[in-house]
C-alpha cells in the first residue's frame, strides 16, 4: 500500500538531488535478450513503483492507452523510443510510428517525438546507412530529445519562477495546479510542477494545492507523490473545492502543463483546466501554463479544431485502484459507483483559450499576453519546432 | 452490485406514481417492541437498498454523521422525528434536540426541524398535557413538517419549470445539477431534481448532466439512481467535465440545491456549486437555487457567516465503496489513493454570493434577482418561517 511512499525523510536521498523516484519515469535497457523500453507504471502508483518492459511498438500503444506512460513531454520521448524499438528489432517502422502517433490524439508531443525518430530514421536510409545505421540514428533521436527535455525542464522552471517572483513579489507563493507535471511526466522534473518545485527549493512557496483531478486522480495519485518525496509543503483537495480556496483568497497563482497548444494560444490540457481558468480570471488569479515549445502546434489553427480525446465512460462509472485487490469488480474492471448501464462524458481535456491564459512560460522565454504572433516568434527560437 | 437497478424497466411500478426507492427515504415505524425511526441507509445506495432502524438520538445523530441520511429538507424532518422518538422513548428532550441540532452544522433546515419538534414538546409540556401527550405533539409536529415538505417538494417543481420555461422558451432543456437533490432528500419529489423529473414527464428535458460530485459521489451514486429509477435521460460526468459542456454550449440552466441561505441570498450548497456559479455566470446561463423556504436563515447575515463543515480528510485520500467488499482498507475505512500522510482539504459545502444567483425557487415563490429585501417578503409569506 501506500505507507512506504508516506514519510518522504525515510528515503536515504541526497536532497541536492531531484527527487525522482527509483525507477525513473522511462529508460532505453539493452539486455542479452534484446532492447527494450523500460516504463515506470503509473497506473500502480503511489502504491507501488513496479516496472513495465515492453520489447515491441504494440506494447508500447498498450502502456500509453492505458496511461502506464502519460505526460505531454515523457510522451513524446516514449513515441521516440518506440519507433526507435520498432528499428532495432527489425519491425516496419513506418508502421510502428503511425500506431505511436494514433494511441492519444490530443497530446502533440507524442507525434512530434514519433515523427521525430522516424525522420532521422528515414534520413539515415537515404543517406545509405542501412538499416542497422537507421536504427541507431533513430535512437540517437530519441535520446537527444531525453536530454533535450531535461534541459527544458530546468530552463522552464527558472523562467517560470521568475515570473511568479515578477507577478507576486511579496513572495510565500500559494500555488494551485491539476493533473500531474512533474519528474513522472518528463526527461527532467517537469513543467509546472517544475516551477514549484524550484520555489519550494528556494524558500518560496508556502503551499501548493493539488487538484485531485478526476477521474484517474493523477492529482491525488502522482502530484501528492512527487510533493511528498520533495517534502513539500502541500495540500490535496477535490477539484471541486478549488473555487473555495478561491473565494476565500488562498490562491495566488494557476500553474498547469499542456497538452497541445493551437496556433492562436488555445490550450488543451487535462479536463478541469478550463474552470480554473475561468475562476482564476473571476478571482482576478494569474492563470500560467508552462509548456515545452514542442507542445506548440503550429497546424492545429484555433481551439475549436483540437481534437479532444473521450475516454471510456468506465472511468467515472467504476472506481479502479489498479494496486489493490477488490471483489466485485465490473466491465470496466473497477467497482461500479453508478447505476449499470449509466452513460458518462469523459473527455480527457479541455481547450483554455488564450484570453484567459496569463502567460505561457517555455524553455525558449515567456509569452504574455497569449498572442498568435507571439507563439510564431516564440517557436521561430526553437530550432526543435523548424525540425518537426 | 449495481446490475439490480439498471434497468429502470424492471421495476413494475405504475408510472403516474412517484418513482421513490421501494424503501422511503425514512419512516416512523412502532413495532411491538416500541417506536422506532426507519431509513433508507444512503451510503450503501445505489448497489443495495438496505434499512438503518434508529431507536434513540445518538443513533440518528450516528447516521446524519455518516450521510446515511442526508440532504437539507429530510434533515430537518429526521431531526423532527429524532426529537419526537427521544420524547416518546423517555429521554431527555432538550439533550437530544442538541445533539441532533449539532450534528451538522451548515443544514439550516436540520436545526429547524429539531427546534420545531421541541417546540411543539414544551408547549404541549407548558400547557399540561404531560410527558405522553407532549411526546404525541412533537411527533404530530414532525409528520406535519414530512407532509408539508411533500407538498413544498410539488410546488417547487412546478415554480421551478415555469420559471425554466419563461427563461427558456425553446424547451428541450439541458439541464446541469450537482449533488444529490430528489426523493432521497425529500419528504416528496425533492428540490432541484424534482423540476428535472417534471420537467421529463411534461416531455420537456431533453438530457439531466449529472455531476458525479466528489468527495462522496453523491451525483453518481443517488442523482443516477433516481434518474434511471425515473427513465430519464441523463449523462453523468466527473465534476471536472462541467467546464467543457459550457464551453460547447451543451447547458441550458445549473438547477441545485441549498443547505443554508443567508439573510443576503448568498447560498451554501454542496461544494462545486460555487465554480459552477461562476462558470455559469460566464457562459450567461441561467444558475437557479431550488430549495424551500425552511433554509433561508435570517439569522445568518451574509454568506461569510455561515459555518461550513471540513469533514475528514479521508474522504478524500481514500476512495471508499461501502457495500464492496475490499482488501487494503486503511485508516478511514477506503483504500488509500494519495501517499500515507497526505493532508487533504475538505469542505462539504461552498458559498454562492447572490449575485450570481439568477433565482430562488421556494414552495412560496420565485425570487429573482436575489435580495435581501426579496427574501424577506418570501418569508413573511410563510407561516412556517415565523414558527421557527
Amino acid at each position: 500500500m501506500a505507507d512506504q511512499y508516506a514519510q518522504s525523510s525515510e528515503h536515504t536521498r541526497p536532497t541536492e538531488l531531484p527527487a525522482i523516484p527509483a525507477i525513473p519515469a522511462i529508460r532505453w535497457d539493452e539486455p542479452p535478450e534484446g532492447p527494450v523500453l523500460v516504463l515506470l507504471d503509473q497506473t500502480r502508483l503511489p502504491g507501488e513503483e513496479s516496472e513495465l518492459v515492453c520489447t515491441d511498438a504494440p506494447a508500447l500503444v498498450d502502456a500509453i492507452r492505458t496511461l502506464a506512460v502519460r505526460g505531454a513531454p515523457l510522451l513524446g520521448i516514449a513515441g521516440a523510443y518506440g519507433v526507435a524499438l520498432a528499428a532495432v528489432r527489425g519491425f516496419d517502422v513506418d508502421e510502428a510510428a503511425d500506431a505511436l502517433a494514433g494511441a492519444r490524439p490530443t497530446a502533440v508531443n507524442l507525434a512530434y517525438g514519433v515523427r521525430r525518430a522516424q525522420a532521422a530514421y528515414r534520413t539515415a536510409i537515404a543517406g545509405g546507412d542501412g538499416v542497422g545505421g537507421a536504427a541507431g540514428a533513430a535512437l540517437a533521436a530519441a535520446r537527444a530529445l531525453h536530454a533535450e527535455d531535461a534541459r527544458a525542464s530546468t530552463e522552464m522552471a527558472a523562467r517560470g519562477l521568475a515570473l511568479l517572483d515578477e507577478l507576486l513579489p511579496g513572495g510565500g507563493h500559494r500555488i494551485l495546479t491539476h493533473c500531474n507535471t512533474g519528474a513522472l511526466v518528463s526527461g527532467g522534473e517537469g513543467t509546472a510542477f517544475a516551477v514549484a518545485l524550484k520555489a519550494h527549493r528556494e524558500g518560496s512557496l508556502r503551499r501548493l494545492w493539488v487538484d485531485e483531478t478526476r477521474p484517474l486522480l493523477q492529482g491525488a495519485r502522482l502530484t501528492a507523490y512527487e510533493a511528498a518525496r520533495n517534502e513539500m509543503a502541500y495540500t490535496l483537495l477535490t477539484d471541486n473545492a478549488a473555487g473555495s480556496l478561491f473565494a476565500a483568497g488562498e490562491v495566488d497563482a494557476v500553474l498547469i502543463g499542456a497538452d497541445r497548444i493551437a496556433a492562436d494560444g488555445s490550450v488543451a490540457n487535462k479536463v478541469g483546466s478550463y474552470p480554473l481558468a475561468v475562476l482564476a480570471r473571476y478571482h482576478h488569479v494569474p492563470f500560467i501554463v508552462v509548456a515545452p515549445v514542442t507542445t506548440v502546434d503550429p497546424a492545429t489553427p484555433d481551439g475549436a479544431s483540437i481534437e479532444v480525446e473521450l475516454r471510456s465512460g468506465h472511468e467515472v462509472t467504476e472506481v479502479t485502484v489498479p494496486y489493490a485487490p477488490m471483489t466485485g469488480r465490473d466491465a470496466g474492471g473497477g467497482i461500479p459507483v453508478a447505476p449499470l448501464g449509466t452513460q458518462a462524458y469523459n473527455p480527457a481535456f479541455d481547450v483554455t483559450p488564450p484570453e484567459l491564459v496569463t502567460a505561457i512560460v517555455t524553455e525558449e522565454g515567456v509569452l504574455s499576453p497569449v498572442t498568435a504572433e507571439g507563439l510564431v516568434e516564440l517557436c521561430a527560437r526553437s530550432r526543435q519546432v523548424t525540425i518537426s
